[in-house]
């Protein structure tokens, strides 16, 4: 099934349309040829919506948000949510700045992503009882937090805005639908590492283009990019190493890599 | 010969200012400080005309444009077409919106430049018959058509625009004032890492830096890229570290390297 | 007291506000990460002044600036000096074109930065007698001039701005409140690998940010960045593989690396 997912990708080369951070876009795209799918990165309000409909996943990332980016992503967004292609929104920072809080929320409403994905302080600011937690609690862009407490705020996020909610960590937690399922894969050396939050977002996208189950693609995904970074660690001396290591592992790894290392909980 | 261009950038390390996208800014500019060649990034109106004046090549890339990044490449264009530098324009993703073949067709139409480097889809989109090509034909920026076909289109354009034309692809065909030849050099590898083609579009603006025939330029340098592919495909265990082998390889490589895996036809 | 500053890097994890140039962002993010720090990139108008508020350095750069992105450097620069955290400026191209030396000069005069890196060229243009030097004196973004005119011209910035200024080059010359110092680590792969300066400017911010002392702050991040890029150097066959490596060493570099390695002459 985890591989199914794989292989599907590398058949079908899909289409995955971008429009995500400064930092991340080298990586991100890196990442997409890697595992086997075609990314685009467009924003100009003049092509995106022709853009969209080429693609068969749309990757929303606020990174490096500006005024003209989140009217691009709100366009997007739109045009992908009438195609019916599966929209991953990324919500980074959200909870450091009033601006980033409100732009994810912004777009949780008019667009309706299938998925979010982001750290336990991202989904904190924007799950329903987000009160205090929504300003000043992120310190950068990272965060970590209670197994319960994170299950508990990605459980009300799907709930309420009926989607997928992927909260990354040590842990992965994806909880959507009335599921929910911890993905144990990955290496601390990842964290040292820019951009792999979100070119796990990305690669969601790319999963989520030729899987039905926006819930599977995201738990597939999330185990992919762990095993990618656990087979990586293995080759390298640091984080500069480990990052081209991961790119490698996206391109080699096989059905039976998946198999004997996927640590993925129910259901 | 191939080797003189080579070491007169390493020698003279031009300058080369590149208007490009966001996704290729660090390669880009990764591969030409490899190749000797000195790169400059600047895109702002009030300085793109000063900046093109202490450069000796303008490579122009539409791969993230809107409208401020085309008004920029309008403007440092006219500065290069009067100081007689070569300029290159990379047409990324034309043919697969209308904004970016009507952005190609306006700088071919107001920039004349001296060469152009596309896939076959976007060379395709640009050439005079190019009807039903231009719009809705491309998947994603890469695509591959037949050898006839593909020099046929490549030599229409070039006519007509009377610049060199690049289709890059598994083969390379290069075409100008009647002049074609073919550089089989490369790696299917190559594919699978993001950047390269608008890497060799940059290569290129280096080697007619120095060369004063953009043909020959043009495919000294898509040999080059191809040789420094190979030679990195020796080393690689994936398209992570090829990437990072083939800025060593355009570093290192010596007129024996080129000697004996140029394969370059005619003419 | 070089390690005590990485040590307190690594122990804290001090956010890095970074308002920086489109190729150095990935480099620089991974560079503060390898390095222990938490970088963070921000520039749009809406946030910066609230995100400086999380921060406890701010690196302004201005390699591929333009109209929005002064304005944002200006607004995140006077709400880093109203809170009294360390500006970190690095006048990329200062000196090449008269926009980026205006926009250095006014930088200078608005934001009043705590310490300024750059090439010779670069500090040549901003120096208090920068006539001739101001515009067109610049090859791209490198230059080198004689030891006793780059101390001269440095401690007369210094003094007439009351910051602390780093000229970069073969050996890096640091200067402030009447001391210099002289940092004779690095190799001369390291020209050959973009945003390395700028990837400097940023491990300065963080090092200011643990280190009391701007000028000792300024020292210790250019001796880390030297030695890191001398231990890359043992292991890298160019300057693809030496960026990697450059990450790796920031990473796992020792106290004992640094006692065995570092060459700072005074005070």
């Amino acid at each position: 099934m985890l591989y199914d997912d794989l292989a599907r990708i590398r058949a079908d080369a899909p289409l995955v349309h971008n429009i995500t951070n400064y930092v991340a876009m080298n990586s991100t795209a890196n990442a997409l040829l890697a595992v086997g799918a075609s990314p685009v990165m467009a924003h100009a309000l003049a092509e995106v919506e022709e853009m969209v409909g080429l693609a068969r996943a749309l990757v929303l990332n606020i990174g490096t948000l500006s005024p003209p980016w989140v009217e691009a992503m709100l366009r997007a967004g739109a045009a992908a949510r009438a195609r019916g292609i599966p929209i991953v929104l990324d919500p980074v920072g959200s909870g450091a700045t009033r601006y980033r809080t409100e732009t994810a929320r912004r777009l949780l409403d008019a667009v309706a992503p299938t998925i979010v994905r982001g750290n336990a302080s991202e989904i904190a600011s924007l799950a329903p009882d987000a009160g205090a937690a929504a300003v000043g609690g992120t310190k950068g862009v990272d965060s970590t937090r209670g197994s319960e407490e994170t299950a508990g705020m990605a459980r009300a996020l799907a709930d309420r805005r009926r989607c997928v909610v992927c909260v990354s960590g040590a842990t992965d937690v994806v909880v959507g639908g009335g599921r929910l399922a911890r993905v144990r894969n990955g290496h601390p050396l990842m964290a040292r590492v820019t951009a792999l939050g979100c070119t796990a977002s990305a690669l969601i996208g790319a999963f989520a283009a030729v899987d039905p189950d926006p819930f599977q693609a995201t738990v597939h995904a999330m185990a992919v990019m762990g095993i990618a970074g656990e087979m990586a660690a293995e080759r390298a001396e640091g984080p500069g190493t480990l990052q081209l290591h991961l790119l490698d592992a996206l391109h080699r790894m096989s059905a039976a890599d998946l198999t004997a290392r996927a640590r993925i909980e129910g259901p």
